[in-house]
């Protein structure tokens, strides 16, 4: 398997395979198949609703992509066809069955899968396969045999603290369908926000929420959606801690004695789990939302419970005594307790946070770990199953490349037995929404949710860096036709900055920033946070990873490795330094003339001098002849200057820089 | 006013009014007005739910525009106070009053009208005023008073050629509101499809099209909201040429014996006007679409009949003969005649194409000419009322400017006495939808559409180029935020030419070449045009005009000008050159690679010659020599290539580049 994917990244003359997640297995064919207007599907064994309106939007999108409309001649030879045994459960399960065979050849292309949903996921490949040749639009000819590693792959969307309409979630499903993702888990409730109507507790949205919520009909289409395209919908109610917006229309669950107010302030408000009104209350809620919500498991959350107003509460101290607890942690744990006998009677497995693990709770949970792979491992072998989380987190802009890396199996889980590992039933990746809005969401998960989405799916063996980075771009494209805005967003997000001007220049920095990494951004943050505010700066708008810094750094990489001699590397690599050097001059009458870019005037100046440093490396290395030490201390700490957080982003071509300086100082000593 | 204009052109350092069309009437205050979180709009005098729907989809576009989520204080001032006379027509009329006043100043805006619709003008002005400065976004205060030029401002929009849906259509909507534009003319039959639901006579549809057509539902849903923008909705039925698609259900009322395909093929049929039961059929029909339509005027085409069928028919030549007509054109007339009662009868005003012009039609008529300005003033002098289209064809691919040099008044029209100038109710532009899809559509109307609404509207004196070109810009932006995919679409169908491959070599291509021109890509057609063939090409993609190219030849004229001294001109025009020169290589792989891109390999060195033979011009200028005769002779050869026609494009930077060439060999002789 790793030979085969090595062999597509040297065979550039050849069809490259773009499909991400990598299949179970892939055997190339000779020739291929054209795609054209001719093209047709037939489903020829078992169909239901699901399948049939996947097969439309196959179409709709293969379309798309191509820009060919299908004019099939009625009774012709259907280029594609489907043959499914089974349908699929009216709920998807988990661990239900999502395995196709796909094989392509040049008279045309067969898709056979036990389940409907299994042939949902084989059209997803088909999808694609498809690319342009110097002839046409053509599948390449291949057999493919596949299923997931795992049978939960999931993604969490926090709806709270910056509200997520339907649309942007729906092109979002659409997105996780074409990287075989299956979960939505849906961050429902936090501080900061309550989003879902409760017939039975109006309040909760109607003074728990700002007026933006999902109303239950809305909910009931959302699932039917993200149901078509396979993926299960499970709910979270964040509990007892991240709960404050639970208590403007209900403080009677709180531990303390509020006002609250949703933008916050003071410590943060705990549900209170001494009060039986307390389980009364999510009696009634967790039975209506049960309802509301088909999936068979029910997230509670658990997370981050800060004991202060426990502390401060005298009978809930009182509580703690009576009933020989030592600490808040066994009353989290008796809550928990309590609130898994609602969930289970209810007909719901009940999921949590890390925090929940206790072993007075019973084994037919699921753990989710945020806080690292040693809790999971931790929670297989008591018997839990578990979840990774930990390593996924979208919103801390780690590159695609450091995700990729943490495997559920690795580290702490590795030394557990067989049975165990069978406890761990995959991941999910998590974009916490403090610095999202719809308009950059997409951005913030895509492509590199897809890199995830490949960790979950495919071997674990799969894991060659340059092939995943080749694969991910063209994903990056095909989710692009899906709908989804990752791309188009930015653009027109450094319009907005830019007034009407023109926006060369400022895509050229845009390009080489990224954000600050994991919670780096908070600290400018003072006070709580405006979750109201614009989020219109350049950190908004640039992606978490700055692809033109990670090939910048590859040349310069090639370049070092050759001896400083590959001319063709050279010449690439002056090519950016010398776009740098002068951008500023471009760039700064753009930058003086938006409030939004005046911060970035720093970052702008120490890009382009960063260029000319580069340059004047370059030079030195061309005509064999060592820098001064003068020159190298200036740039060195130019350099340094450059390495310092600006307007909450970093320059990602400092490193590759710094090596062409010091190369530069020491080639001829 | 011109000298205003001029004003805002060369002071670069204030604000530049974005307006686009130009008020009648702009005069700038001091200050500016903040545009914050704490914006709010009130509606004091008369509303109704166009304008309290208009000032919600305001609000939310000035929020998307500013990337503000807008969070007013309860009880707060208003930052614009709207206040309108008297609300609008329950069915837009023609003529309806469309003035406002809007006066912004830093302490807050009134927009006042005499009807809500001018209302929704000004608030249209509003957004427009809107800019990012260094201290935030704001509307420069200002007082304009505001009414159009001429009442009648229109597109065409062909839905025949190929379907357009109905999202398509309302992004088009909002853009014409944005430029306040009031009639969309609905081209809704032609021989290529019929696109109306009929109920009397359902297989016009059935037989008539290829599956895709309005229904009456889904017609009036669009009425009801291009109206609430401020938009009538006239439709067209084309008779009695251009109605091939009528013929494949209703084979009787054609003046052939058929049998017809969409696909076409022999000679175009025509409709018989010698058969009663022809009247029968459009009696039903047009009490039909005169009932769905609710605006006072339906047009009845009547361009371009080829006489060939009526020729051909002796029953058809019999009847000319019989009631003494002289030739077909007698017989046309005839025809107009009995389709004007039918028309008047359902009590609508007739509107047609130039050719239905004679002196036996009333004069309450509307005749719209595409032939020339000398037809719209000849029906002026016989007492018709005309709307210009003649010029403001889009599909002929021609630059902004020469749309924007047509005015209904200019040339036969400016010998017309006062009262037949009355005559002229406006014009409309006309996107005739052969080569667009709804992909590209919009990038074939827009901006160039805004030029023409901006004629319409504004004052004749409104015409310096250089200030139409900043503020078509600028509106260019304004309507991608509508959601108009003018700009957006390029680059995704460059992204499906390249495959996955990197777009930027190909997007400098794609910026400096444009479609051949008028009728010109029609020379290639072999036979009938298949109109579902993908329009997938560079030349489907590309704007028709090249921003790059003027840009390029205004350096190029500033430094012919500066007697080859201008130094910032000349480094510039080289950085373009040296990007041209070293295109081809870097496009080359990517143009080999794709079947849509092969056949531009050729324009791709053409533009690599021109950028090389441009760079050695600037050489020979630099070291003031003059250039050998050998070496112009070899130059002006590959520059005669340059301009021959490849792919159907037309390389835009020859001439300039040719001024080089020249200007190298005789500056020192």
């Amino acid at each position: 398997m790793f030979l085969f994917l090595a062999n597509f990244a040297s065979a550039q003359t050849q069809l490259q395979l773009n499909l991400m997640p990598m299949p179970a297995s892939v055997q190339p064919g000779p020739g291929e198949l054209p795609i054209n207007q001719s093209f047709s599907v037939a489903v020829t064994g078992n169909h239901d609703a699901s399948l049939d309106g996947e097969v439309q939007r196959f179409e709709t999108q293969l379309s798309r992509q191509t820009g060919i409309p299908f004019r099939p001649k009625p009774g012709a030879t259907p280029a594609l066809t489907i043959h499914a045994d089974h349908g699929r459960e009216a709920v998807q399960k988990l661990g239900e069955d999502e395995s196709y065979e796909l094989t392509v050849a040049d008279s045309g292309a067969k898709l056979t899968a036990p389940t409907t949903l299994g042939a949902m996921r084989g059209l997803q490949t088909f999808l694609q396969l498809v690319q342009i040749t110097p002839t046409g639009f053509a599948a390449p000819a291949v057999t493919i045999k596949d299923q997931p590693r795992f049978a939960w792959r999931g993604l969490l969307i926090d709806v709270s603290r910056h509200f997520i309409p339907l649309d942007v979630l729906k092109r979002n499903i659409d997105g996780m369908a074409a990287v075989k993702m299956n979960v939505l888990h849906w961050h429902l409730s936090d501080d900061q926000g309550f989003r879902v109507e409760s017939k039975k507790f109006p309040k909760l949205t109607q003074a728990g929420s700002d007026g933006q919520f999902y109303t239950q009909d809305e909910i009931r289409g959302f699932i039917n959606y993200a149901y078509d395209r396979g993926i299960r919908v499970m709910p979270e109610f964040d509990m007892p801690g991240h709960t404050r917006s639970w208590y403007l229309g209900y403080p009677e669950l709180s531990s303390g004695a509020g006002p609250y107010t949703l933008e916050g302030g003071g410590i943060d408000p705990i549900m209170d789990p001494t009060r039986e009104s307390t389980y009364k209350f999510l009696e009634k809620f967790i039975a209506e939302m049960a309802k509301l919500f088909p999936d068979a498991y029910f997230h509670i959350g658990g997370d981050e419970v800060d004991g202060k107003q426990w502390d401060a509460n005298p009978k809930i101290q009182e509580f703690i005594h009576a009933h020989n607890m030592k600490n808040n942690q066994d009353l989290q744990a008796y809550f928990n307790q309590r609130l898994e006998k609602i969930v289970s009677k209810n007909h719901k497995t009940m999921v949590g946070w890390d925090e929940i693990l206790h072993p007075d709770l019973p084994k037919t949970i699921v753990v989710q770990s945020w806080r690292g792979q040693a809790s999971l491992a931790a929670a297989a072998k008591q018997g839990y199953r578990g979840l990774l989380s930990y390593g996924y987190y979208l919103d801390l802009m780690w590159p695609a490349a450091r995700h990729y890396a943490i495997d559920p199996m690795a580290d702490d889980a590795a030394t557990l037995t067989p049975e165990e590992k069978k406890l761990i039933l995959g991941g999910e990746s998590c974009q916490w929404a403090e610095w999202v809005t719809p308009e950059n969401i997409d951005s913030h998960i895509w492509p590199r949710n897809a890199v995830i989405a490949e960790r979950l799916w495919s071997s674990a063996e799969v894991k060659d860096t340059a092939s995943m980075y080749a694969r991910m771009n063209a994903v990056r494209y095909e989710l692009e036709w899906l709908g989804l805005t990752h791309n188009s967003a930015r653009t027109e997000m450094l319009q907005r900055m830019a007034g009407n001007g023109d926006i060369t220049a400022l895509r050229v920095l845009a390009d080489v920033v990224e954000p600050v990494k994991d919670y780096n951004r908070w600290d400018d943050a003072k006070g709580p946070i405006d979750f109201h505010a614009p989020l219109t700066r350049m950190i908004d708008a640039v992606n978490p990873e700055s692809d033109t810094a990670r090939r910048f750094t590859d040349l310069v990489q090639t370049f070092a490795q050759s001896g400083c001699k590959d001319q063709a590397a050279e010449a690439q690599i002056r090519g950016y330094l010398t776009t740098w050097r002068d951008n500023d001059a471009r760039l700064h009458p753009v930058l003086e003339q938006s409030v939004l870019l005046k911060e970035d005037a720093p970052l702008s100046q120490s890009l382009s001098a960063l260029g000319a440093a580069g340059l004047q490396a370059l030079d030195y290395l061309d005509k064999h002849q060592t820098a001064p030490d003068s020159w190298k201390t200036q740039q060195l700490a130019a350099i340094d200057q450059a390495k310092t957080r600006q307007a909450d982003m970093l320059l990602m071509v400092v490193a590759p820089v710094q090596q062409l300086v010091e190369a530069s100082t020491i080639q001829h000593n």
